[in-house]
C-alpha cells in the first residue's frame, strides 16, 4: 500500500467517530420511535440496485450516480435515494389489500461528488412514504410528523416552507404555453435565483400583464393570506385545485395547532423530478440546506406498475446534528484494571455492575503500557491487582 | 424501464420488509446495548473504500469485491468486511494514548456472488475490535462477549470453536518445511475436507512417523484434555507458544464459566488471512454455517503505520435470525378512521394515545377503497367519522 493511500477515503466519504456516532444514535432512536408511534413500518432495501430499476427513475443527476457493473454485465448504481426502491417494493411486493400504507426507513444513499471539501458524498435519512392515499390528509400527516420527528430529536427552532409543483408547472405554462420554456423559468427557482428570475421573465416575448403574473407570483409566501393573490393569478380554473388543495392544507395544520411552524412560498420546486402537488423542506438555525424535505409524488408508482397516490419526506441526520449544535453527553465508563490473579474476582465485579446498566472496561494491566495515561482516561477507575483486599478505588 | 427490470435487484440483493426488519432491529439493539455496557464504543465508517486501501488489506478474494472507477480514476470497493477499515480509523485518529482501544460496529458488507439463489452479496455484521492489547484476557474477553452478546439476542444453544492459526502453521512448517506446501495442506481445513487432508498426507514424500503425526491432528479437538497430545506432536520448542496460549485461554474460558459453551480444535482456519492468532467460530442449531467468528489480527495494524496487537469478532445478523427462528412479535397497531369533520379531534385521540407509546394510524376515511379489508387488517380500529358522539369501536 502506498502512503499516499494509507489513511485516504474516497471523496466525499468520511468517518464517524464515537462521540458523533452516539450522538446520531440518539437522533436516529428517538425519531424512529415517534415514526413507529405513528404507525410507520420500518423496512430496508438493498445498497446496490440496477440502473434501470432505481437509477432512471430517483431523479437524482446521472453524473451524481455511482455506478458500477455486476458479473453479467447489469449496470448497477448505489441507490442515491430511498423512496424509489420504496415504490419499487411497495409496488412488488406490499401493495396488495388496496390499503393506504406507511413505511418507513434510516438508511444512508450516495451522491457522487465533484471536488474535495465539498458535500459528502455518502449521508444518513430517515424518512417515511404514505403510499396509497391521493387525500390532503396524507399530506399534512407528513408535515406534522416532520415537525413531531425533529421535535422528538430535541430541534426546537426550524420553519417549514410549502410550496406546490402542480400549482407553479399549471400556472407557467398557462403563460409560456411549452413545456420547455416553463423549465427554463423554472431553473431560476431550483436555483432560488430570483434577481435572474426577474431578468429572464423581462426578456420574455410577452404581455407587460403576463409578465406582470409572472413577477407577482413571486409574492405567494406567507400564509393564508396568499390564496386570495394565488386565485387571482390564474386566467382559468386550471390551477384552481392546487390552490383548493394548499387552503385544505392549511386548515390541517390549524387542526395540528402547527400555524408557527409552517409558512407557504409557492416559488418552491425541488430537484426532485418525482414530485407532483404539495412539497415542502425545513429550514434550522444557520445550516444553509434544508434538514429535510418531502412532498407529493403521484405518478412514480405508476413506473412500477401501480398506479397510486404517495406522499412523503426524508431527514438528513448529518444537518439535524448540525442544526442541534454541540451536544455531547457521553455515558460514563468505568476501567477495571486487574492482574491475572484477580482476574475471576474482577470478572464478577464487572458482571454485576453491567448487570445493573454501568458501562464497564475490563482491562489486563498486562496490556497497559502507560498506567497513569489509563487512569487520567477513564471517568473512573478499579483496580483489582495483588493480592485480594488490596484494591483501590481512583 | 423494462419489464424485465421493474422489480429485480441485483445478484444476492434482497429487501429486508418489515416483520423481519423489526425481528433484526429488536436483535442489533439487544447486542448493541451489551457491547456498550462492556465499554466498546460505536463508530461507521464510510461504504466505500479505496481499493488499494481497505481491498488489498482485508483479505476477501478479489473476485468477491464489488469495485468501481471514481471521477478520479481511482479504484473503489464496497467494503467486504469491516475490521480493515477500523484498523484504519484506529492507526490513524483513535491510538493516540498508547491505550487498549475498543471499538464496535454495525454494518453492511459486500460480497460479490457467482450464482442466483446463492448467499447475500450484502449482509449486516455486529462486531466489536479490541485493538492495542498483546494479552490473552483480550482474546477471552473476544469470546465472553460474544457468548454474553448472543445470549442477549435470546439466543441460547450454541457452541463455540477455538482454533490457534499460530500453532497450525508452526506445526505444519516443522513437518513439511515450505509455505507452499502448508498452504496446500491447510486448503483442505478450509475446506473442512477431513478425507481429502488424510489422502493428501498420504501422498507426501514422509516418514510414517510424520505422516501420522499430521493424521494425529485431527484429534486436536475437545477440551484441556488436548494439550498433552498438542505439546507431545510438535518436535521442538516452536510451537509450545502457542499451546501455552490455548491453556491461558482454558483458564479464563474457566473464570468466565463457559466451560460448557466452548471446545478447541485445532483444525480451525479461516479464509480471513489476516488472523495470527487465537481464532474461533460460532455455530447453533441448524443453521449450516457460522453465525460468528472473530479472532486475533496482530499484523494487519502493523500496514497502517502502527504495529500493534489486536483481537475482535463479527456477528452475521442474517444467521442469527435464522438460528433464533420465527419469533415474530409485533406491536400492536390502532387504526383511527376518520371523515375530515371530526379531524382536529382524531389528531388530539391520537396524540394522546402516541404519547402513552402506543402505535396509531391515523387515516383519512377518503383515502381508503375498502373499508372492510381496513377494519379486517389492523389489531384495533377506532371509527371517528360522521357527527360528534356516533364513532364505534370495533
Amino acid at each position: 500500500m502506498s502512503r499516499l493511500f494509507m489513511f485516504e477515503k474516497p471523496l466525499g466519504m468520511r468517518d464517524t467517530l464515537p462521540d458523533l456516532y452516539s450522538r446520531k444514535q440518539k437522533i436516529r432512536t428517538a425519531i424512529e420511535d415517534e415514526m413507529k408511534r405513528w404507525g410507520y413500518q420500518f423496512l430496508e432495501t438493498p445498497t446496490l440496485e440496477y440502473y434501470e430499476t432505481i437509477g432512471t427513475n430517483s431523479a437524482i443527476l446521472d453524473q451524481q450516480l455511482f455506478k458500477l457493473l455486476d458479473q453479467q454485465g447489469h449496470t448497477l448504481v448505489l441507490r442515491p435515494e430511498m423512496t424509489t426502491p420504496i415504490a419499487r417494493v411497495a409496488a412488488s411486493r406490499l401493495l396488495k389489500n388496496n390499503l393506504p400504507i406507511r413505511l418507513a426507513y434510516d438508511a444512508n444513499v450516495f451522491r457522487a461528488q465533484q471536488r474535495e471539501g465539498g458535500r459528502p458524498a455518502e449521508f444518513e435519512q430517515i424518512g417515511v412514504e404514505c403510499i396509497g392515499d391521493y387525500t390532503i390528509s396524507a399530506d399534512g400527516e407528513g408535515i406534522a410528523l416532520m415537525v413531531s420527528s425533529l421535535k422528538e430529536s430535541g430541534l426546537e427552532n426550524f420553519q417549514i416552507s410549502i410550496g406546490h409543483v402542480g400549482f407553479v408547472h399549471t400556472f407557467f405554462l398557462q403563460i409560456l404555453g411549452t413545456e420547455e420554456r416553463v423549465e427554463a423559468l423554472t431553473r431560476f427557482l431550483y436555483e432560488k435565483n430570483y434577481v435572474g428570475y426577474r431578468e429572464h421573465v423581462k426578456g420574455l416575448a410577452l404581455s407587460s400583464i403576463d409578465k406582470q403574473r409572472l413577477i407577482d407570483f413571486l409574492k405567494l409566501r406567507g400564509q393564508s393570506e396568499i390564496f386570495e393573490l394565488a386565485y387571482s393569478l390564474l386566467e382559468n380554473d386550471q390551477g384552481r385545485e392546487a390552490v383548493v388543495e394548499l387552503e385544505q392544507l392549511w386548515k390541517i395544520m390549524t387542526d395540528y395547532n402547527l400555524e408557527e411552524k409552517v409558512k407557504f412560498d409557492l416559488t418552491l420546486v425541488s430537484h426532485m423530478s418525482y414530485y407532483t402537488g404539495i412539497l415542502f423542506e425545513v429550514y434550522a438555525g444557520n445550516v444553509g440546506f434544508p434538514i429535510g424535505n418531502g412532498g407529493r409524488y403521484d405518478m412514480l408508482l405508476e413506473k412500477f406498475g401501480k398506479a397510486t397516490g404517495a406522499t412523503g419526506f426524508a431527514i438528513r441526520i448529518d444537518r439535524l446534528l448540525e442544526a442541534l449544535g454541540d451536544q455531547s453527553e457521553k455515558d460514563p465508563v468505568t476501567c477495571v484494571l486487574f492482574s491475572p490473579e484477580r482476574r475471576k474476582e474482577a470478572y464478577q465485579y464487572a458482571k454485576e455492575q453491567r448487570e445493573s446498566g454501568k458501562h464497564i472496561i475490563l482491562q489486563d494491566i498486562n496490556g497497559v503500557k502507560d498506567i497513569d495515561i489509563c487512569t487520567n482516561y477513564f471517568d473512573d477507575i478499579v483496580f483489582l491487582v495483588g493480592k485480594a483486599g488490596k484494591e483501590a478505588e481512583v
